[in-house]
């Protein structure tokens, strides 16, 4: 479990791009905790330099290092003889079809039983394989609204305020979930501390998920597939009455025979999400267009698993997956991961 | 109908491209047709300089054009009273979701009752409109089998030897089927008079057009979907059985309802067409990769609207469809021709 607040938390943030930045200011700003962040590309500039933060939170932040500074890779408590985490947040991409998984990849950080995991990232079932590798730790949900991108390296544009919905998935180890509970309050503490952003408690933290898989499930790769923002999707010919609501109608369906009773007019709501005039790219599609990885498996093939296990049709839904692991497929190969067989005289 | 041989035909060419160029050459070659040749993109220097030709048939032909030269545009006959055309060849993509339409393009070189339009195009379904526009012309059908491109402008390298199967469309006007056939018949004699291809008759053209429909419905659009070439969609993750067939299958239960009953393999031949090594690029994906419009009314639209009409269900066709018709859009708005509103601020 966390320590008491006496002393500061020690958090391990994994994952120091546009959301995770801000997880981390807000931390720091509150007081409660002190952050060590993991990073990968940026790892070199902000190690010299810090971070310039544009946050519509937290104003103009030049130079700005998390308190315990920032490493190139996850450390191994037991090996390097380190005080246990007593958070490990995790902000990253969560592209299962890549090794490492999420759970190898933090597992040298994770104190059995101590650790609380913090996982603020999209998708549904995220939680299984964290459960799987850590069955006697809390796992957290955070599903957050934030508009925040890094848009050169350690520089972070936090341009549409941070709201967080932080509950605490079930773990299915556990009988009791008041300590589950309890850890997710401690957190929605610790976060809210600086009372610079809006952090609630979500009691329902898989209907949550459901709720935005609607939009990240269908909306977001259809926007990846086809190259278009979201304003354009509903632009684009038939789109949408073809396809995006057809998608979301069986995604939507698979939520409620699961017992995530979504409302009604959620469709409709999803579709229009985005501000018309604003055009804006959801994460798939920026991923598309970076030539990065998108998370294909925790937005569109978890939902579709679900549906085949509950027994919803989901003919849209399937094309579209399987068109994402395509598209998947050739950024893998440009990346190196996958090489194919030589062409004729080459 | 066409002159009798004792003077050359009089063919008018519209689309001077990779299967253009070599339709023009094979006649010429032959003696029995004189041909005018309506480019566009590339008609200022063919006009100049006539075209540089790299042909598996006819071996090395430098600047050569048609013995009745280029035009930029369709010419009028009546108003510039010009004796009639014996043959309107098409060999142009064939868009009809862009205007004009192939018979409005044709229409002022058309003499009612006398030309005979040839369609050496893809597609299927093309011949309604023809027929719509011009109800008292022969048109006939050529499935074609060349591989030849336009490298640079004016520039044909033509690799894969011409095959054309060659047949009549049945004009629903006409009672009489003989004429149409006897038309084919004498196009044949003159296209294939140089002794340089290999142009055969085409019993039934409906057949022919299914049975190709079944790889440019499918095979053709997932490659520009996904922009993976022939060869990498059969590598790509679960594409083919996840994908590809499912959706063949679809395609060859439209046809057999129609009454094509194609070979009981042809989805294995379809699948593995394109030799694997060749990792060689279908027609949309060409266009997709070019910034160019793709033929997706022809090759895919139709099929799905024969399928609605006979009620086999395509929830694989109609995906692809859709996300070919948001491609289509985007390229669209490319090139002009689709505006959208102001981004906010901008």
């Amino acid at each position: 479990m966390a320590s008491p607040t006496t002393e500061k938390a020690n958090i391990l943030l994994i994952g120091g791009g546009g959301v995770g930045t801000i997880v981390a200011l807000n931390i720091e700003t509150g007081g409660l905790g002190a952050v060590t962040s993991v990073l990968r590309s940026n790892f070199n500039v902000v190690n010299q330099q810090g971070y310039t933060i544009h946050s519509v939170d937290h104003g103009e932040v030049p130079s700005w290092k998390p308190t315990k500074g920032v490493l190139g890779s996850v450390p191994d408590v037991t090996k390097e003889s380190l005080p246990p985490f007593d958070y490990v947040i995790t902000t990253t991409k969560n592209c299962p079809d890549v090794p490492p998984t999420l759970p190898e990849l933090i597992a040298p950080a994770v104190t059995p039983g101590h650790t609380v995991i913090v996982m603020i990232q999209n998708g549904v079932n995220i939680e299984r394989p964290m459960f799987e590798k850590f069955p006697k730790n809390i796992v957290l949900s955070g599903v957050s609204m934030i508009g925040s991108h890094e848009r050169g390296t350690g520089v972070i544009v936090h341009d549409d305020p941070d709201i967080l919905y932080l509950g605490a998935f079930r773990n299915p180890n556990f009988t009791d979930s008041k300590p589950e509970v309890a850890a997710a309050h401690a957190f929605i503490k610790l976060y809210g501390a600086a009372g610079k952003t809006n952090v609630q408690f979500s009691d329902d933290v898989q209907w949550a998920r459901w709720r935005k898989i609607i939009f990240n499930g269908v909306l977001n790769p259809i926007c990846a597939i086809t190259n278009l923002d979201s304003s354009r999707v509903r632009l684009a010919d038939s789109l949408v009455e073809g396809l995006v609501r057809p998608a979301m109608t069986e995604v939507f369906e698979v939520a409620s025979k699961l017992g995530y009773q979504l409302p009604e007019d959620i469709i409709d709501t999803m579709i229009n999400l985005d501000p018309m005039d604003m055009y804006l790219e959801p994460s798939m599609l920026c991923d598309f267009r970076k030539g990065n990885l998108m998370e294909v498996e925790i937005l569109v093939g978890e939902p579709l698993r679900e549906a085949e296990k509950v027994g919803v049709p989901t003919p849209n839904l399937k094309v579209i997956y399987e068109l994402c692991k395509a598209i998947q497929w050739r950024t893998k190969e440009t990346k190196g991961l996958i090489t194919v067989p030589p062409k004729r005289g080459a």
